[in-house]
């Protein structure tokens, strides 16, 4: 297993959406952690050019998330929601995306994968059938997949699945959840400590936990609770490899809350608390990607303008802990963290 | 500090309501961890009957919990949410209890802690005056405060608080906030291993972690995150020393999932899902202590008639890891754990 090998128990998250870039995910694996690139909303092609840049930084393991794509929704609900937001779209002096369903390259990025065999194929919004991780595990991957209940945590074993990434309700970005129903909101949000707690009573695949960390002791606790790594998204945003906006980076800085809303994309993700949120989530159909293709162009402009109302600025709840340092020095100073966490806690109650 | 002299890291959640007893109290107390008392629904008199009851079962420190009391809420939209209740009060051959507000006698309650001088006070919903909190620690008690966000924590610490007890979003029972505004759902949530982090990097108190924690390995977890202790609910209800329904216990014994609603008593808490919860969230006011007594007659039919569907299951989100033993021993099976889980994860990693 790659988890065995890591010098450091840190694996970055994909940061699909453009934070993503084979420089920060090099840069993770060259200091002993495991980067990794985001397939989601890239072309295969896009894809290959992106594996192909990072292993020219690294020559250590990577690897690389995928989307699975999930049924279309109904048109009525998008098209409500769509004149829902011209106003703002008019005020922006943009225009609504036209909100079509795709499946994210789905066959050619598997074909892809098969073919350069990242060290880890690692999936959300789903588990890819029993075949589908077989071939890649028969082209030399690991396949990881992300769950947020112990069910889906019992459905991607039975699948194959070498790891499973638990990925708590304190993540930024998509819920990773393999449906997403809005009549399930009542219930969902499995903080990450539980998640780890439930699995683990269910499942004895190897764990990486994800979820709200933003430092050292943080990592040293998932540790602590059995999982072999920590996934780590939101402290890497700022980071001068990754390619987060200059609007996204500046809202990390502060320390509004988080909120779950389905109102950028039509599916559940953590992001900054802004006008948007509030306004739209209430109202917004459960429908990805089609509300992510019909919001793009107002999140385009609030990026190019510099305002922070109109973009997604996904992050975890532990945001506020983050700070702009290169993703090498980072990982450094998380894992020597880590570890005098761990030192302190033995030694507190030494039994 | 009372945490620096524990044994074993444990303190129990006060669970007010029923679940908590003297013997319960005792026996976590007597077992090397904190027992606590609930004085939330009872009167200042039965409140002193029961630490009477305590202090006879046991020589070692308790702490007794104290709800704040709030502001009423407006009558109208209780009014609403009495009419549709009616028909399940007839279904249940019961009536609606009276709507009352009130402050679950709190100066009685302070007056009698004053005079009790328990070695904790530890309160919820709301962070007491400085000047209340200066009375308590006079009389010999240490005041714990418990916290949801980090601006409460940085307000309870500003207060003169000695600890404060971090309830995660996984947490059974009543959230313990000090606002309880529907306009915050959005936002609200934060998982104890966010709010540890948050807290820590803001306030310097002892810090006791709450909300899911139902194995040895998770309080491993909190305390490798820089907990004292970590406080544990769900985990002894079903004990033979806790009051606990029987149609709580059967309900625990599931692995349903949990869910946060305000339907029960007007006032956000986490409970096993039931029908109850599903009809009625998206409708109850924000009104507490007034939902509570409205519906008080509908769950205590539920319990007597065993019907779970009428009844506030409270429940953290790792309820479905709960067993039945009496708690000396599962406060002895879980500090083992929690001793061998960081040890194991000290040597794992050893740099």
């Amino acid at each position: 297993m790659i988890l065995d090998e890591l010098g450091v128990p840190i694996v970055l998250a994909p940061l699909a959406g453009g934070p993503a870039t084979p420089a920060l995910a090099a840069a993770v694996s060259n200091a002993g952690g495991l980067g990794f690139l985001a397939a989601g909303y890239l072309t295969a092609a896009a894809l290959g050019e992106q594996i192909a840049a990072a292993t020219k930084l690294t020559g250590r393991p990577l690897g690389v998330n995928v989307f699975v794509p999930g049924p279309p929704a109904t048109a009525a609900a998008i098209a409500d929601y769509a004149a829902e937001l011209a106003g703002e779209a008019h005020a922006a002096s943009t225009e609504l995306g036209e909100p079509r369903y795709d499946d994210d390259d789905w066959d050619s990025k598997l074909a892809l994968l098969e073919s350069a065999a990242p060290a880890v194929c690692s999936f959300t919004f789903g588990c890819p059938d029993a075949a589908v991780i077989a071939r890649l595990r028969t082209a030399g991957s690991e396949v990881w997949v992300t769950v947020t209940r112990p069910a889906e945590a019992e459905r991607a074993a039975t699948a194959g699945a070498d790891a499973l990434v638990l990925q708590g309700a304190e993540a930024g970005g998509h819920r990773a959840s393999f449906t997403d129903d809005p009549a399930d909101d009542l219930a969902d949000g499995i903080g990450l400590l539980s998640l780890l707690q439930l699995v683990r009573a269910r499942v004895d695949l190897p764990l990486v936990a994800a979820g709200g960390i933003g430092t050292g002791a943080a990592i040293a606790t998932v540790l602590a609770a059995g999982a072999s790594a920590a996934q780590l998204g939101t402290a890497f945003l700022r980071s001068p490899e990754a390619g987060t906006a200059a609007v996204h980076r500046k809202a990390l800085d502060a320390d509004t809350a988080t909120a779950m809303t389905r109102a950028f994309t039509g599916r559940l993700a953590r992001g900054i608390r802004n006008s948007f949120i509030d306004a739209h989530s209430a109202t917004v159909p459960a429908a990805y990607p089609q509300v992510h293709y019909l919001t793009a162009p107002l999140r385009g402009a609030g990026r190019k303008t510099g305002n922070p109302d109109l973009v997604n600025l996904w992050a975890g709840q532990a945001h506020e802990l983050g700070t702009a340092r290169p993703a090498a020095e980072l990982v450094a100073k998380l894992a020597a963290e880590a570890r005098a966490a761990l030192r302190q806690a033995a030694g507190r109650w030494p039994g």
